[in-house]
């Protein structure tokens, strides 16, 4: 098990702090947004008196409601296509355990997200990188390159959209490629859709389970996480229709007993969410992104790719080793008492070497705060040495 | 991945039902107790406004008030020695994934909770039963017995205490024995010690840290599931005093981000449930145990181990097929339209054939539905041929 390189910078950001300095975190993904007051209500109103296990697939009826959500989505899902578990996380271990076996391979578009190494690390799968680059806006690669990763061991084809670190937002011909290839070779082609609601600039998300002909071999990894600023209650899960897959994932299921309750029904009612909140957040991330990104461009030397989606992007700087500059900004730099805490984003890419003068931001802080981190950011490599 | 023997009678129960019978479910293991109030209420009254990850290992306040618990309990442990998990069940994942490799050997103490296989299964570690008689009450096998089943692939041995499904209740030699064990041949010794409050006839629990010299090689399983009747929850921890151990268990608990938080205030106000509720429901515990065992007793031609612990007895029946047994109960038999659900005790064994005439019974009704449910059991076994 690797240890991420943003967990590795923890002690150096404790020590800053001890210092007194005034950390500005671009470097996570917990939102600042407030959940849903509906799902906050449902939890103080419960009535549960005895906290029993829920069943291993999820409440019926949260299930039944997820479905009719995913309907408004335009995905033809019902409850039995859907197992609840705790967290994405979660899904993304019962899918790693499920449709692969230890020695098999998955082809994962890259930069990913860190922990799909440490899932499939942990079930002896092996990563097969789709490397897509910030020159091209980390569009897919062609279609013969990503045949070239194909071998007898593929069994999957990986996708997070939009993704995580890039905030790339696939296209519909994108996802129609990607399926034309799981058919023709008979994989499995899976997307991790957490962050579907945060999609901008009137773009709209299109989900592999709205791709026809794909019913087989698409699976979804889902999550409340981020889509309600819910990402203590570990509550996410896996949509398919393939039944054999379903069987296999119930399980895993079966063998951890049941999800969380409480977090189900914050889930559950989080559903009722209005759609005025969701305008409300999306304004709130087209604006921060705007700014943090306008204001990256002002610095020389440094390449940005406007994400689409998610609350994400890679930034290229003029350095070569992203992972020391991060530990530098927090030992070594301050503005007026203030610094920056950045995700180096080799952490990201799993081809060795690649990545390393990119950094991962998160836009999850306030306007203001934004533009005093950037600024410090500009100051810091001003005076950075390699 | 094997479908336990309970989950496979689950359509022959639902048929049941639409027959129109009422089931005695002596199959399971959620607890009918009301969960301590003053955990529901912590949930009620909670004002989280942005419900964030918590830390990958819990919570501190969790932790620290967590290592008071043991501490009153004679375990001397800090926070740093504590991992939150989303149940024991994810505690047993860390477990297999942090201390063992696929192909290692784990003994198990037979009979065992069935989904110490499905883990086991998902890792690729090999379990070596430990068999237990139910003639000897399911007492530890003798030290030279064991020591045979030790290889160079063995990592670690594993029991549960009190057991299910035996409700054994291991004694301190027997600890003291497994502890030198453990010491001579450089093993893990693992205790799943979710039952620890369940303890009858003022006999006292002895944990394996409460032993002395066998800090590094000791590792707690534990939940708040039986204990507090909060099965649905998601709670439960890994203690161990070896810090190469909790350093991996730390790697896996961060791939998944963190336990769930509203289950962690719940968890948190639960250690402070008055002495009282447990009083009462020992109390409960002791009387339905009493009443099932000398119920059964009354059946001729069963053999039945009177449990010290936890809420579960294995029971031989003079049958050849508990499996068929447990089946044709719930397909054609009824006395009154009432019948019972029983588990077959063979998915709680790994060696082939054994256990097959036993069934295990879990005392979590009623008395008076005890005792409805054992006459049934009574009547049935009258009729039943094999
Ligand atoms: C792309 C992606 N997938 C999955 C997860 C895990 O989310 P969850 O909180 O639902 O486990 C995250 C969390 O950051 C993520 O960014
Ligand atoms: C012996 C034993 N260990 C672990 C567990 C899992 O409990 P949890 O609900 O904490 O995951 C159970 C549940 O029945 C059990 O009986």
């Amino acid at each position: 098990m690797p240890e991420s390189p943003i967990r590795k910078l923890v002690p150096y950001a404790e020590d800053a702090i001890k210092q007194g300095k005034t950390i500005y975190h671009l470097n996570i993904g917990q939102p600042d947004i407030k959940t849903p007051q509906v799902a906050l209500d449902a939890v103080k109103n419960n009535t549960i008196e005895i906290l029993e296990y829920s069943r291993s697939q999820g409440s019926d009826t949260y299930r039944e409601k997820l479905a009719n959500y995913y309907a408004k989505h335009e995905i033809d899902v019902t409850l039995d296509d859907i197992v609840v578990t705790t967290g994405a996380s979660e899904a993304l271990q019962f899918l790693f355990s499920s449709v692969m076996d230890p020695g098999d391979e998955v082809i994962i578009s890259e930069p990913f997200y860190a922990n799909y190494i440490a899932f499939s690390i942990a079930t002896g799968i092996k990563v097969v990188p789709a490397v897509c680059n910030i020159d091209d806006n980390f569009a897919l690669p062609t279609l013969s390159a990503f045949e070239k990763l194909i071998t007898p061991k593929t069994k999957a084809i990986l996708i997070c959209n939009p993704g995580n670190p890039t905030g790339y937002l696939y296209s519909k011909a994108e996802i129609n490629k990607l399926a034309s290839i799981a058919i023709e070779h008979d994989l499995y082609l899976v997307a991790d859709e957490v962050y579907r609601e945060f999609v901008y600039d009137g773009h709209k998300h299109y989900s592999i389970l709205q791709e026809k002909g794909v019913d087989e071999h698409a699976i979804i990894i889902d999550s409340v996480s981020k889509r309600y600023s819910m990402c203590g209650a570990r509550v996410g899960c896996l949509v398919s229709k393939n039944k054999a897959v379903m069987e296999t994932v119930l399980k895993f299921a079966q063998a951890r007993l049941s999800p969380p309750t409480y977090a189900q029904i914050a889930s559950e009612a989080a559903l009722e969410t209005p759609q005025s909140y969701f305008d409300d957040v999306i304004e709130e991330y087209v604006e921060r992104r705007n700014t943090l990104i306008s204001e990256l461009q002002k610095i020389e030397g440094l390449k940005v790719a406007k994400p689409k989606g998610a609350f994400y992007c890679i930034v290229e700087l003029p350095i070569k080793d992203s992972d020391h500059f991060a530990k530098w900004l927090l030992e070594s730099f301050d503005v007026d008492g203030e610094t920056v805490m950045v995700a180096p984003a080799a952490g990201f890419y799993s081809t060795p070497g690649v990545g390393s003068n990119q950094i991962r931001i998160a836009y999850v802080l306030k306007k203001e705060s934004l533009i005093k981190a950037v600024n410090i950011l500009k100051q810091a490599l001003e005076v950075y040495k390699d």
